[in-house]
This record gives structure tokens, C-alpha cells and sequence, in this order.
């Protein structure tokens, strides 16, 4: 057990915005929140997995909806509490921790609101290891882990618990009620066991993430190259550098979708690179060829300050460098590709783990061309 | 206190089908789904409002969806139990009665269902008075109770409990979940003691259903005319004879939307008649002018057999006479016309009770014409 102060919050939000993939919320929003609830209630006590007993009953907390919305209409900090209330009294007891359901720069922050206000500890841990647009894509959905009963808050004063016969459900309730709400909404859901934290959550996330934001701020600090420092503190592949030439993106169905292209420089001129996302990025592909995807990670960092850039943070002209980052072993069964390959978000290709295409030098070694991208 | 067996269901049915106003579903579905649970579980226990105590509680179980798609998709019949059971756990109390949300061919039977499977009595009244498509549209709203707690169910495990700041969001949040269930759902809600059921509910529905319905099949049975029967039950205004001429209909935002027109005959020869509807019939438009409109009823029965047809079971060339009821008084106050009033639905004019148009002859006193309908 460790307690986390504000100024470990300012780190756990940049690293996990380095695992967020472009998504999993905007940094600042989720630190803001957890700054002001800590301050008011004090330090949160962090714990290992390990350090849990089998028999307690934890639950994600977590802000869903659209990034591109989350931008404009903030959170009071008050509905996340809320919605894990309303969970605790329909389950009729105490729930005795919260966890992350992704590593992202809100969501990784969002259980801290959570833990402080309510005095509870948090579980070092995460049901990703990065962050994925929809609700069952977490790993102990594969573990046969229920999402439900699950509650979902608005800041308007309505709420509803859901109970679905599997995840994908529980995705599809959630996020036409999320809509209704606003495109927003606060969560608080997968409620197990310690025994089945243990067994199917990804440990060690938070503690992942805050060293990779302290990394950030002190390479910046001693003058030394951020990106280089984020290569090593998460073993990342160099996959562009450029500038952002064009970003499409809507919001629709509940989720920012879109495509982000890249001139190259740097080593990378001529070269065309091109980002998919749903709320996070998909898919890389470089000149017509497909170089990172699903599940593996694919980060895209300011290339002067390595500040993590979200799909709804990209602007035209900003000089960046994208990394591709290997994903947590789960993801790459074939029950986890199932759950997030390229083949369930609609591309028609297989998932080459980042590191086989990346393997000998660091720059791309680009699978075949392929249709329909 | 009185029994009800399958023979009275019939009755009741049928005459909801009248007060239903073109919606409320399909009188054959609930009517087979309520016979089976009384055949099964035996007579269900019919009390009148002023036979329960004030300190009970009692809740509306309801079928809502598109009634286009109610006809396709056919209920088990024990989902409706688990939408009632959902919400009586939740409320850690035994709901003591269950009633009727509106009277309609399938919703005034529906809670018979419930009622019949869990062994508790139904008290004899609903909401409306006739049908509504929206839940917000009951009287219970203009008195300041809540529609939430409320739970909905499918036919394929999920549910949710939802709780919201007022009625018109219960709609919201409720619909966007039925859609997203297969445009179909069972639900129970409006949670209230008897004091509050006394005071805002639109007593004696199903008693007066089961009289319309009687009058017609006597009719039928003694080869008298059944629609004069009708229209000597329920004080009834004749619109209009004719023919289909014409539906337009589509299924969108989880509700039966169109309109249908009318070719005069006997005795309107040369006059057009058109329904436009939501669900329910809305507004009846002679010949460019407005003659019946929410929140009277309006009601479409086979020129033959008195038998009501509803929105979706309108076909071309169908012999129909169209007719005009009053609606229960409580419409008719300012709160009332806020909630179901021809502005509600869109409409630029304004609400004149159907007796005042039909005053002298029975027959059609029109408006002035109104631009855009």
C-alpha cells in the first residue's frame, strides 16, 4: 500500500495518456478531478492486487462517452460518485475497492475521485492495459467476468442499473442510455471478487503509468529527449515522425470516430502515414500499408515536450512522432483478438504483433498491401 | 372485489381495443398471453380503488414498444413477470398490487398476466383512460408522481432499473433501451401507494372496457347494429364512413408513425377523411379541417362487426366507420393539455373537446382550416 498524493496524479495522467492510445479521456479533466478530491478528502491509498482478500467485492469506476463531447462538457466529480452509490446500494452491500477500467488519461485518474471521496483504497490494476472504446473489450471478459449489475449516472439527477445476459449487452444498453445522457455519462460496473481481480485484470497499471509520466517530466526537466525516454520506459517501436496534415472526425453512434493523416519529416519524407480511431487509434497504416494495429498500442506524442496527443487533440500542423507500443500478452490469445483484432472493428487482416514488423531496425517493415483500408 | 376468467379477458380486450384509440397493442396478444396465466394459475382477483388500503403499494406492468413490431416479435409472456419482480427487488418490498398504464387491446390485459403468475390482485383502473404513446402520458404525472423507479425487460435476460428527475426523461431513457431490445420490452413502473393511486389514476377502466367489449359481442350475437352499441356505451360522436384508402406507416424512433386517408361512403360520399398517429390516432383531419384531436379519442371500427381496428391492422380498402370519444376530464385542464394537448404532438391549434364540434347532429361541425397539417 502507497498513498497518492496531487503530484502523483499529474504523473499517473501523462503516462496513462501514453497507454491511452489517443483515447481514454482527456488527462487534464480526470486530474483536475482527482486533484480537487484528494485535496478535500486526502490521499488515496494505492494496493496491489496482492494485497487484497479474495472475498472483497471491487468495481470499476469510469467515465464513458465520447471524447469529443467529454472536451465540452466537463464533469462536476460528483456524478462518479453517484453512480457507484446507486451500484453499492442495488448490490446491498459495502464495496470495499475501485479499480481503473483502462489506462487512459481520464480513466486512469476517474476511480481516484472515487477512492478519495468515499474513503476507500484503489487496486493498482487496470481491465486493459490501455484503453478500447467499448465496454466489454476488457480482459475479464474473457475470464467470463459479468460487466453487470451495472450503474450509469448523468449529472441531470437520472441513473439506471443495467443487468444484460453478456457484455456486448451491456455495451449496447450502456451506450444508448450514455447517449440519451448526453454522450457522457459516469459509470460504475464489473463488480467481482479479489479472487477474480487476481486472476483477470491486468496488475500493476497505475504504478506502469506513473512511471512513465515521471519519465516524461524528467527527461523534459534535464533536457533530455522525451520520446526516447518514453521508448524505453515502455519498450515502444518508432513508427512516423511528421505533421498532421488532415484529421476527419464526427461523433456518432455514440463514439468519435475518424481518420488522422501525417506528412512525414525527420527521416520521413515522402511518407504518408494514416490513423484510424474510435475513440482510440486502430490502426496505422504507412503508404497503403498496414504497420501497427489493434490490440498493440499506437501512441502519438508531441515530438518536441512527448505530451501524449488524444484523437480529439490533434490539430493541423502539430509535429508529432507515433509510436507503436506491444500490447499485454492476454490481448494476443485468440480469445482476446475476438474481443479487440483488427477483424472486430471491420478491417480484413490478421494482427502481426507490433514487434515481428518492427523486429530488426525500428523503422516500419510493412506487411503487404491490402484492400479496403 | 370480483373474479376475472378467461370469458371476462375477452370483454375486457376487446372494449380496451375502443378506448385504445388505434394503439395500446394488439388486443390478441395480451388477451392469449392473460387467458394462459389464468388458465394456469387461476381467476385473477379484480378490486375497485376504493377497496385498497392508502398504505399499499401498487405499480403499472405494461408492454411498450411499436405495436408494428409488437405483432411481429411475440412475447413469452414471462418477461413481464421479470420486469415486475426486477422492480420489486429493487424497491427490498412486495409490490401488493399491479394495474393498468392505459387502456389499449394488449395493455389492458397485459397486467393480468402479472397479476395471474404471482397470485396478487389488480385494481380497476389505468392511467389514461385510453391509450397514449408516451410514458409520461398518464394522469399520475400531473399530480407530481414519479414514473421511476422503473424496470424494463427483454425477452433475452437484460434489464435495467432506471430513476430519473421527471417523467419526460423516464420516456427517454426508457425508449432508447426498448429500441435498443428489439423495439419491444416489457416494463413496470410508476411505483405509488393506494392514496396516490385514489387520487390520480382514472378509476374504473377495465370495468368499463369489459362493458364496451360486452356491448359489442351482445350486439353481434342479437344481429343488432354495433356501433350504434358502441356509440350508446361510450357517448361516442360518429367522424366518419368510409373506406382505407390509403396508409402510409413507418416504424421510427421506436414508435408507429404514419397516417392513413379515407374515402367517404354512406352518406360522406365525395368527403376524405385522414388519421394521422404516433401509436395512437392523434388528430382526424375532414377535408382540410381539423374535427377530432388528442386528447379525445380516436376510434376506428369495422363497419360490420363494430370490431376495433388498430394503426397497424389497417389495410386498403377495409369498410370502417370512424368515431369521436370524450376523454376522461382531467385531459382536459391546462396541465393536462401540456402533457397530451395537440401542441404536445407538434400541432398549431388548439384543443376543442369533441362534443363541442358534434354538438347539434352527430355529425361534422368543423374547424376553421389550419395551415401545415
Amino acid at each position: 500500500m502507497r498513498l497518492i498524493y496531487p503530484e502523483n496524479l499529474e504523473d499517473i495522467a501523462l503516462g496513462a495518456a501514453v497507454l491511452g492510445t489517443g483515447g481514454g479521456g482527456d488527462p487534464y479533466i480526470g486530474k483536475l478531478m482527482g486533484i480537487q478530491a484528494i485535496r478535500q478528502h486526502g490521499p488515496v491509498r494505492l494496493v496491489s492486487p496482492d494485497e487484497i482478500p479474495d472475498e472483497c467485492l471491487v468495481c470499476h469506476s469510469a467515465m464513458m462517452g465520447a471524447p469529443t463531447v467529454m472536451v465540452e462538457k466537463l464533469p462536476k466529480g460528483t456524478e462518479i460518485v453517484e453512480a457507484f452509490l446507486a451500484l453499492q446500494t442495488y448490490l446491498g452491500r459495502t464495496i470495499d475497492y475501485t479499480t481503473s477500467a483502462e489506462a487512459g488519461g481520464l480513466n486512469s485518474t476517474t476511480p481516484f475521485t472515487v477512492a478519495a471521496r468515499l474513503g476507500i483504497p484503489m487496486v493498482d490494476a487496470d481491465g486493459m492495459g490501455r484503453a478500447f472504446p467499448e465496454i466489454q473489450m476488457v480482459t475479464p471478459t474473457m475470464y467470463g467476468i459479468a460487466a453487470t449489475p451495472m450503474a450509469i449516472a448523468d449529472e441531470k439527477g437520472n441513473s439506471a442499473i443495467i443487468t444484460t445476459f453478456d457484455n456486448r449487452w451491456t455495451e449496447r444498453l450502456a451506450r444508448t442510455i450514455c447517449i440519451d445522457m448526453g454522450t457522457t455519462a459516469m459509470i460504475a460496473l464489473y463488480p467481482m471478487t479479489g479472487r477474480q481481480l487476481k486472476q483477470a485484470m491486468v496488475p500493476g497499471t497505475l504504478t506502469r503509468a506513473e512511471r512513465i509520466g515521471r519519465t516524461i517530466r524528467e527527461a523534459r526537466q534535464q533536457h533530455r529527449d522525451p520520446i526516447a525516454a518514453v521508448r524505453q520506459v515502455t519498450g515502444a517501436f518508432e513508427v512516423f515522425r511528421g505533421k498532421v496534415a488532415d484529421v476527419q472526425r464526427r461523433t456518432e453512434t455514440g463514439f468519435a470516430r475518424g481518420e488522422a493523416s501525417f506528412q512525414g519529416a525527420d527521416g520521413y519524407e515522402g511518407k504518408r502515414l494514416r490513423l484510424r480511431f474510435q475513440n482510440e487509434h486502430l490502426v496505422a497504416i504507412l503508404d497503403g500499408q498496414v504497420v501497427v494495429s489493434v490490440p498493440d498500442l499506437i501512441t502519438v506524442l508531441d515530438a518536441e515536450t512527448g505530451e501524449p496527443i488524444t484523437t480529439e487533440g490533434l490539430r493541423y500542423g502539430f509535429r508529432v512522432v507515433v509510436l507503436g507500443i506491444p500490447c499485454d500478452p492476454k490481448w494476443r490469445t485468440p480469445a482476446g483478438l475476438e474481443l479487440v483484432g483488427p477483424r472486430y472493428f471491420g478491417y480484413d487482416f490478421d494482427y502481426v504483433p507490433v514487434e515481428q514488423r518492427f523486429a530488426s531496425s525500428g523503422q516500419g517493415v510493412a506487411s503487404p498491401p491490402r484492400e479496403g483500408l
